[in-house]
């Protein structure tokens, strides 16, 4: 594999209210209503132009909190541990994370949105508009996430973050 | 916004039939049954348990083609210029794409997968479950997208990407 290095640049922040990975919804889907905001920087305005006719969107982001990752970990909707690869774990080696949260509004370089999962301050890498035509697979088998339905947590807790309260 | 840079590095290399743009599926849904393999860097093999119990995974990837972006773009499926950041064109400030490929064997490090349309070649980022209940939302507005559905290309072609045959 080539030993390349890939250089990202934020082009925002994400507002939630979540300082702290306890508490914090695991998934969109479960964090319904809890609101923040995104700030975009205003180098990149001009590309938000059409984003407000769509209903949800992606946000690409950092989990600048995450620990170092382990290649095999246990799921908080899990009990049994998982290859890191077969879990959504924010520790992973790059870390990127990918929510699709509710879009409310965009008035310049603020963007309202709803269905928050991440930590407050998080750097925002990229957003992409979530098309049903483009994200809807019809699927039957999601693995151990399929048993995992009535199990398990909703919320996060601190395994997969750095030591929280400095 | 702070002025840090990330730094990523490549877990495998996506390897498909396109060699150009020119002619490649412009989403998954696009690009029924092109079959490619991921190649994962021999240190995350023991990151890949459990994979096998998903129909479907999300492939993170660097477009390490894609010409310099542009905040304002033609998609392909539409003839109306849009805001970047309401369209999925792999030209963006952090080139950052992401594909649900249908996922059909896993074999020590080689993931055989359906439904590309990546370039050869293409870094990977990060795999990630494609889970129903993560992943899907019920939506009913998906902006210029829904008008865009019989019009428009399927394939890519050059726009979005640097000189090829060099």
């Amino acid at each position: 594999m080539e030993n390349i290095i890939i250089k990202a640049r934020p082009i925002g922040i994400i507002h939630t209210p979540f300082e702290q990975a306890e508490g914090t919804p695991i998934q969109p889907v479960k964090g319904k209503g809890a609101k923040g905001w995104v700030e975009v920087d205003n180098a990149y305005v001009e590309g938000l132009k059409d984003l407000d006719g769509f209903e949800r969107i992606w946000l690409l982001f950092w989990c600048h909190r995450a620990s170092k990752y382990k290649l095999q970990v246990k799921p908080y909707m899990d009990t049994q541990v998982r290859g890191l690869f077969a879990t959504r774990a924010p520790s992973r080696p790059n870390a990127i994370g990918m929510s699709c949260v509710k879009l409310i509004s965009v008035d310049g370089n603020r963007l309202e949105i709803e269905d928050v999962d991440m930590l407050d301050g998080t750097p925002l890498l990229d957003i992409k508009p979530y098309a049903a035509k483009f994200d809807h697979f019809p699927v039957t088998r999601c693995g151990w996430i399929d048993a995992a339905d009535h199990q398990g947590q909703t919320k996060a807790d601190n395994r997969f973050f750095q030591e929280e309260n400095k």
